[in-house]
């Protein structure tokens, strides 16, 4: 099976407190991708899904931030009490988590209902 | 635009010198990424294309390896000089750089022509 069924990134960006953007946080980022990385093991999915940490997903007012390929779906507002939620939903039975998702009109826009103007 | 066309991730994981597996290295990692990065932004690739670190990508034996989304190219060996090449051909002109692409025999296999025995 050459490339992962899923590929979750959890962004694990660190802004100082004072930064103009929020950020997703690195303890809070570590802590997601464990809970998500033992969910999915738990499930019988290693070497299918892999889940990583990342830098900057450039998504900070919707933090903390997942986004899964190769399908491209987003997630924000994400808790480690999702974790499983994602796996067993998305990553097992390969339906979104809709609750969760991020709307195209948050995704690389300017603006969304979620900025602050 | 609610998608990046495409999502680079550069693994930047750093195992200690005594370990079983090599490593990408965290400093070999972001020199590449910012090699990436820059060249993407000098391509007028900003806000289209979103070039990361990540966590092991797990394809140890191919560092410094890079993953590119949503299409899930592989790229192995890839050193901050092949930066450009991999922006102009494959992210400008969506055609993957097959000189560094990871052969699917070698992308989550046990074993492949470059693992030690």
């Amino acid at each position: 099976m050459p490339n992962y069924e899923h590929h979750v990134f959890v962004c694990s960006n660190e802004r100082e407190e004072t930064a103009a953007r929020p950020s997703c946080g690195h303890e809070r980022g570590k802590r997601l991708r464990d809970a998500l990385k033992d969910a999915a093991k738990a499930a019988g999915l290693k070497h299918r899904v892999r889940v990583n940490q990342s830098g900057c997903l450039d998504q900070c007012e919707h933090g903390p931030v997942v986004v899964v390929y190769p399908e491209a779906v987003w997630y924000g507002f994400v808790q480690p009490d999702d974790a499983d939620e994602i796996v067993r939903e998305h990553l097992v039975n390969n339906r979104a988590v809709e609750r969760l998702r991020l709307p195209e009109s948050c995704v690389n826009v300017k603006s969304c209902p979620h900025k602050q103007a």
